[in-house]
């Protein structure tokens, strides 16, 4: 965690009151670390709130300041894109529990000494309780929509139903309105593979310098397989097998370094995963999303989340998503219509599993570029 | 690991020769464990060799010397049932590179320690040479039948491959003529877990008294999942918590506790794991796998596999299986038609995903029962 590289680079604002959180404790103080693109208008109309996922951050299309690359939607958000910022003021905020700027395990308490695994966990609902406040704070009123896909979507859908007059506009990408057993249970094997690692010290790591960076990296590592279709995997990387350091063509070695790239592969997104995420953040940005069942905060009843609203939805999903899979927005979309609610629903076929909607997919932009601008 | 109950728990036989393996190097002395059922006839023409899956062992259709558990395929094998031990005489080894009683990482080397990291990379081939020389040290020529399910099942088509004239059938269930990209991944994911727990000791942890314990029942959790079908999970579990030890009902703790049946189940099925398997055969039985392909050892054509062969084959898999779906035994299918080799193949339907072939299938008993007995 490189703590200085980030004092700097974000706006950053404390919330006025304690927040209050769906475990019945509260946090206090809160800072928010944003970052905005675009212009606010005169009455404060055309803000964009866009949420980010588990491991993204509030730089959605400036460069990150750890790793030193692109913003990671940079190539949806900006001038003439389709979240275009010369029409949109477009808002990104690390969500509270994170570790970007945004208080969570690694922040301070009022003792002085970091939460850990005093930190309070949290919900989604309590994330999106941070930036309501964040949005009271900046004075503004009603959104033209908040956008989100995968625990972005999560947000955005919390945001909508929870806070229904504060968005005009709601874009739920590659989501669901809960989390299902198979993802909780690949959380629970990243939370464990984090907890297993001694360098863990219960959460208390902070003033090592190091932290349970080989546990992380396995949970990461295992995350991110379910984050890419197997067609993917196999067109990405096959059986192919890794060139040596030494320039020799890639052989089997009948040993336990990486032989296949996809094990390369995976191997250096862990690693790299770890100079950026802190671990317990992890831990309780997962939590978060586990906890997630909207139905269940509305009485069972997913369109009891909805009723009377006047928000527009629109809902995309990736035919080789199996992470949050077609069924799941499809259910959403139930839940919409039995509300009477504005909604339009795509599944668009892209080869690159949940990650698609990060990456290049044309169709997903002529969406977004139509649903922001059909009020226009 | 409970090496005294295993002692005399199983038939063991050491063979006269040294074990050739892929990577050139030879393995000796070799031990094989093995469990029999049914009466081996006159001609001894009656032997079935079942191959058992990654974490598998001999103990098919008796209890399991350290969990006491039924034996593992105990539903398939026994009098009047589908692998008729009234009829045929079966036979059961642990393989090479397992903990079981075959030689593996475990063993005494001949300096009287742990062989540990020094144990040769073995592949799926070696694997089956060894059951080979079992079969001549047994003095059975040809056998009625090979069958496996999902590493075993590799095993059976490694074995009709290349040693066609030893079985007049080979049956594989839920598995696939090479290891796909994703579940490389997966096992990688499992590797990376035990060897970044310190009590993994680069291997040599057996003095200890104590393994990679966590690191193994992470990587059996990361396994699990794979094992079941996302609509299982569902079906199982759901979203359903936890009922406490105190005896309250299941609600949300807001910690790090298994509030979710799931949680609860994946941490069990790691922990019950750590008691029963070596973490460094886990290591080499993965790796074995990743390294199958059998296309690769017949100049990348999977039909040049099963040239000439007069072999009967029968495929099975299972709708859900998303670890090794039915396109993999569809390739094969392929492969032994344009090699002209008698063939029948069948998709079943069945909620269990991968995990199918152990559990209760009736369909899976009638195709079983059917293949097996075609040639009376």
């Amino acid at each position: 965690m490189a703590d200085a590289a980030l004092l700097h680079a974000s706006k950053r604002l404390t919330l006025p009151d304690p927040l209050p959180l769906d475990s019945g404790q509260s946090l206090a103080p809160v800072e928010i670390a944003y970052e905005t693109y675009g212009e606010l208008n005169a009455d404060k109309s055309n803000a964009i709130l866009v949420c980010h996922a588990l491991t993204g951050d509030q730089f959605l299309a400036s460069n990150h300041p750890i790793t030193g690359k692109p913003g990671w939607w940079v190539r949806m958000v900006g001038p003439g894109k389709p979240i275009d910022t010369s029409r949109f003021h477009v808002i990104c905020a690390n969500v509270i529990g994170s570790c970007m700027g945004s208080t969570g395990p690694a922040s301070l308490a009022v003792d002085g000494a970091p939460h850990a695994m005093r930190f309070p966990v949290i919900t989604i609902r309590d994330m999106v309780r941070g930036l309501v406040a964040m949005l009271d704070a900046l004075g503004i009123g009603s959104l033209h929509a908040v956008v989100g896909g995968s625990m972005g979507g999560m947000q955005a859908l919390s945001f909508a139903s929870h806070w229904p007059t504060r968005t005009r506009a709601a874009l739920v990408i590659a989501s669901a309105a809960r989390q299902s057993a198979q993802n909780i249970a690949f959380h629970e094997v990243g939370r464990q593979a984090i907890m297993a690692d001694p360098a863990w010290e219960n959460g208390d790591y902070y003033a090592s310098g190091k932290g349970p960076e080989k546990g992380l990296a396995v949970a990461r590592m295992a995350a991110h397989i379910t984050y890419l279709s197997e067609q993917a995997m196999h067109e990405k990387f096959g059986r192919r097998l890794q060139d040596r350091p030494d320039g020799t063509r890639g052989a089997k070695t009948f040993g336990f370094d990486a032989d296949f790239q996809v094990e390369s592969y995976l191997r250096h997104q862990g690693l790299a995963f770890t100079d950026r995420f802190d671990a317990n953040s992890y831990l309780y940005i997962t939590r978060a999303m586990d906890y997630f069942d909207l139905a269940e905060e509305h009485g069972g009843k997913l369109a009891a989340a909805f009723a009377g609203t006047r928000t527009r939805f629109c809902l995309v999903s990736f035919d080789t998503d199996w992470l949050y899979p077609t069924a799941e927005s499809r259910s959403v979309v139930h839940a919409l219509n039995a509300a009477g609610a504005a909604v339009s629903f795509v599944e668009l076929s892209a080869p690159f599993g949940h990650d698609s909607f990060l990456l290049d997919v044309p169709a997903l932009d002529r969406v977004v570029t139509g649903f922001l601008g059909a009020d226009r």
